[in-house]
């Protein structure tokens, strides 16, 4: 009986393009609990002899060559565990399971824990181009048992997104490393996508420009930027609705959903003791979003601010040169927190490689990721990307003329959740002074928390009153 | 024998102060676990004969009244179980544990729960007003078995702050409602501190203001706010530095500690789906603050941004409104998670009740609490202050002409992390129309998450390209 060389448990469209990008080079026996997804996807997406649908478990996982490598995409959390659970009854020494999915990294170092005590090894791995990636090559994070890496390396290689520099994958480091760096990726997002929702409503509230030209300025700017997200905003402002002949993006709910990756990263940089307020803002900004009935009726109750006249020659190359600041400073964040994990967890992370991995396949792929990976390459253990030669004049020069920007949204009670956390974060990480002395005074006159002085070593308490 | 009202478990000063309070009117047992700390109290701090030491815990025990009445007041998380733990041997049916510190709620639950099926009845208690407040009157927010509050409410009310409205106590509900309270009072005061801050900050960097001038004018505002941290703020800035006659606030580095509380609130909001961010802000800037040595060496890097010239008489009426608005925000985000808390936790909140025992007694006490208490009596299930009769013209007007302040902020290059933050809920949540119809549709674009209409009911998902 012919023995597959990877398994794949759950046909959802990502696992579905997945195992159809993986049959392209390698065999890949497939499972999924609901027996009439597997015939569908069979009957429906198969085109090749490379893939073997599976109806049972046991079956599915003797049709694999040993040691076994069985790659996981199903939902983050419960469900992972009982499918591993399902699974072990089957499985040998030195088995693999591939976790593809979004899991949370303290789940995954808690599976790997487990698993490596019962002989198997684990792979937990973040996958980021959404269903197109998954089918025509996505960026592929993975982290956990560096030897089972070693073994399915060649089909990683070979289903990732590639760019002159190699495959975009790369083994990032032990237990949840991968997990961990896909969640910071997604956490970039969240502040990008935030930063460009930012710049259309100033365009259409204060600018008041209409989609195709937003569309086309967007297209322009991309010329340089070079950057997915960007890409798809101008293509998105040119859609239209066939239903009813307008843009698309006029009819579509302002109600942002999200699923736990920007959140959990926002949480683990507390647990850190690491600010990311340009993702953090991404994240409260879906979250005000979402109250969309409330803000409806609260918006009934105050007056419309009146519009600021703006000169449009004037503010556009503004609001391009916001949006480089704050895609950059999303980035940064992103970065620096890496490198703490990175010192917390003993990931050993190399941030050159992990911005090499980005630059194809995934959401976050920009013309950015060239100069950080410059930066990185010239200082691995730089502290952060806004004192890289690559960034630090541009970032200065677009922090110097954005009080433009910032004080027409104010005048029109345009909220610029994003583009002013990462104007503050640029201007605290270059501060050499902030008001905190105020902060520890207030704590020790009502605390006696103490405090530390410029000219002195030792901890201070003052009876203040 | 003689038998005490209460014992009390923790000699920290937080417990002596609590304690010496406490036995104004009760007779109190206490014990600690290092020995030499209950004599050094009991020598130098006690001269009431309500107060008595015990130095083993059985003694401890044995020597109060049933249903015995046990506070705790030690150091949030493990020592708290294994305190717990160790009672439990002598403790009997229906007697009362009370925790008095700063536990994380998840632990207040997990406690109440695991005692009560012992039998053993639990408060979780918030108390704040550091250690004068212990001693002469603190805010008390109880949570946890009705029953239990109902056995010990003499004892709290007689130790709280007190105004002509009554004690500032009150049970707030079952669970770990009292904590979770505590944790938002905390996290309302790290955002009016970060405010206060950054007010400090633009002061003297921008309008070269010196400690004794800004002392003056944190005074003269707060006959109107009437505002403990304005008043403290107001002091901290005359008080001298008597080894340099220097002002102290100049000597004080500014490396900003937390304690938890305040990054916890975040994450909770987080995980309910609330955005918090000037609170948020106020922990943010926490972290970055704590990064001197970095900031240091990059500052060094980036040529200092020229002053704006401003008008002293302009501007100081700004800062004064961005201090209410600002202000008022902190505490209407923190309502704001306590109703979703109380929706999700069940806690039964009276939002009324909660402002009304925070008007005494602990660090965010204030003359907004007022207004807050009105705007609470005219609907108790009131979504957001910022629409309350009470507040809506006030912030309108004060966000209205922020403008001047943000954009002189920004040429300076000085952050305003929670003001800009407050403006930004603000217009968030009385915007009618977010941009967050873009991000559903790049989601859908890239991840196919699907999207709703304005104009129809459903879900729809559209093939972009």
């Amino acid at each position: 009986m012919k023995k597959y060389e990877i398994g794949l448990i759950g046909l959802s469209v990502m696992g579905q393009n997945l195992t159809l990008n993986i049959a392209r080079n390698h065999s890949i026996a497939v499972y999924n609990r609901t027996k009439s997804k597997i015939r569908n996807f069979m009957e429906n997406k198969v085109q090749n002899q490379n893939v073997k649908a599976t109806y049972e478990l046991e079956e599915f996982v003797s049709s694999l060559k040993k040691p076994r490598k069985i790659m996981l995409m199903i939902k983050a959390g419960k469900p992972v565990d009982l499918v591993i659970d399902s699974l072990l009854p089957y499985l040998e020494e030195d088995d693999i399971i591939i976790d593809g999915g979004n899991s949370h990294f303290e789940d995954t170092n808690r599976r790997l824990k487990n698993l490596n005590e019962k002989g198997i090894r684990y792979l937990g791995v973040g996958i980021s181009g959404g269903e197109y990636g998954a089918l025509h090559g996505p960026s592929i994070m993975p982290g956990g048992n560096e030897n089972a890496y070693a073994e399915v390396s060649d089909i990683m290689e070979n289903a990732a997104a590639s760019t002159e520099k190699g495959a975009c994958v790369s083994y990032l480091g032990p237990r949840s490393a991968g997990h961990y760096v896909k969640m910071i990726h997604n956490g970039i997002e969240y502040g990008i996508m935030e930063v460009l929702a930012e710049i259309y409503d100033y365009m259409r509230k204060v600018m008041q420009l209409k989609p195709v030209e937003m569309g086309n300025i967007f297209a322009k700017w991309n010329q340089e930027f070079d950057s997915y997200l960007v890409e798809i905003t101008a293509k998105i402002m040119q859609k239209d609705d066939p239903k009813t002949g307008r843009k698309l993006i006029d009819l579509i709910l302002d109600k942002a959903k999200h699923k736990g990756t920007g959140k959990w990263s926002v949480q683990s940089a507390l647990d850190l003791g690491t600010a990311i307020p340009t993702i953090n803002a991404g994240v409260n900004a879906r979250l005000m979003s979402a109250i969309k009935t409330e803000r409806v009726e609260n918006s009934a109750q105050f007056a419309s601010s009146s519009r600021p006249v703006v000169n449009k020659e004037e503010l556009l190359p503004l609001l391009k040169s916001a949006l480089y600041f704050a895609s950059v400073i999303a980035y940064a964040e992103g970065f620096k927190l890496l490198k703490t994990a990175s010192n917390e967890y003993e990931y050993n992370l190399n941030y050159k490689e992990i911005a090499r991995i980005w630059e194809d396949g995934c959401i976050i792929r920009s013309g950015h990721l060239e100069p950080i990976q410059a930066a990185f390459a010239e200082d691995m253990q730089l502290n952060s990307l806004i004192t890289a030669r690559q960034f630090k004049s541009q970032l200065n020069a677009a922090a110097d003329k954005i009080d433009k920007l910032i004080t027409t949204a104010a005048q029109a009670g345009v909220p610029l959740t994003a583009i002013h956390s990462a104007l503050d974060y640029f201007n605290s990480l270059k501060a050499e002074e902030l008001p905190a002395n105020l902060i520890q005074a207030q704590r020790d006159f009502f605390g006696a928390h103490t405090y530390q002085r410029r000219d002195q070593e030792g901890t201070f308490h003052t009876e203040w009153e």
